[in-house]
């Protein structure tokens, strides 16, 4: 992360010791902020979200609290939720603003599966999802035909892509 | 905790930062999850919850989030908030498990009071609480004639059993 | 911090990890407590709330989970949200607690702005909002014509006093 940060020179907008935490690796252009605060930028606004989960940097010292982000743009929004169990706070997001899409984790063990996502979806209120953080290790082997099955049952589309895949939502 | 599970060599389900600090420790059979994760185990299923609290190890280093525990079981399920105060997140598992009790702290201070345990049983859909986390400390010592009256008065039947006892719920 | 505690022998009620920080300064007169949990004092009762941020100390240890305070005198009642995003969980306060006011953050970027600030002054349940945590910092520089327009929208109150003023609510 450091090394792309570096190499394109974007933005890094972050929970604030995350970014702190950018900074001493000389990272330029860092937006360290906390919950409930938005970034402006080029494209638009960028809004921290809370996210149910633990935030360790990889040398184990504190990393803040777990965000995720939803992004307003004039060509549409979306919500990024992070790592992330369900969460009551998911409705502030669906009364608050019309999303596209949401990217939601659906592997279980770490993070919420397919059923929890499919509620955080009606909590955000979209009907679109890309589902992610699966596969990655054994105990978040997804079940695609099921995840799929269910999504459906719920009227829900469910996006899986692979990964370097572009899609148009 | 560590002594005990190494001479059990029972299965340590804890959030991802406790488990990995379990594991250097040299316990085996740790799953370390998160939150809104579950594991399957040789009697059901259990799902971390969020609690509403602080997690530091015994040296002081961060912990990760702390967590309550969902259990489904085939002889019924039971909610084990861990220390906690009231929080609409519970209402979740109120609407999503059929519980046959929880496991509640009652002893303020360092956790939530009787009233705001009463109002979890109600948001989590129990009438029976097995009270924990008081006596242990000057500030949290309990005054059980009130709590028991105050669990009547709200139409639920508070447990609470001496240490090593063994209830039939 | 440390200074004025010692200097006034004040007790100092704070979030577990916090207050033991305290200790370790050899503050004295510290009330320890975690969410949820309410300390008795001379003037009326102190809850630890939650707030939705990170806690960090000065030496970049872990501080425990940020928390706002639920403050009940004889004289009235205030909540002091501390620096947070907007949460469901403020709706428990709004349902159990009549507010005189809330002391609320609106500047936007490392907490809640204006906009959010007033929907948590909806969920606790108050007409009359004092705004803090904002213009202390560049990504934080408040609008103050456009803040107060706001809160007049929302048929709230917003009191903007300078450092150091007292007032009378």
């Amino acid at each position: 992360m450091v090394d792309i940060a570096k190499r394109t020179s974007a933005t890094v907008i972050a929970p604030f010791e995350v970014g702190s935490w950018f900074e001493n690796k000389r990272v330029e252009n860092v937006q360290a902020m906390n919950h409930g605060g938005a970034a402006r930028t080029a494209f638009g606004r960028v809004k921290l979200t809370v996210a149910i989960h633990s935030s360790s940097m990889p040398d184990g010292s504190y990393g803040g609290n777990p965000a995720g982000f939803l992004i307003e743009t004039n060509e549409g929004n979306f919500y990024y939720s992070g790592e992330t169990a369900l969460s009551y706070e998911m409705k502030l997001i669906g009364e608050q603003t019309n999303l596209g899409f949401a990217v939601l984790p659906i592997g279980d063990f770490f993070t919420m599966g397919i059923d929890d996502a499919l509620r955080a979806a009606q909590f955000v209120g979209t009907g679109k999802i890309v589902g992610v953080h699966y596969d990655t290790f054994p105990p978040i082997k997804l079940d695609r035909a099921a995840a799929t099955k269910a999504a459906e049952a719920a009227g829900k589309e469910l996006l899986l892509p692979k990964i370097a895949a572009t899609i148009e939502i």
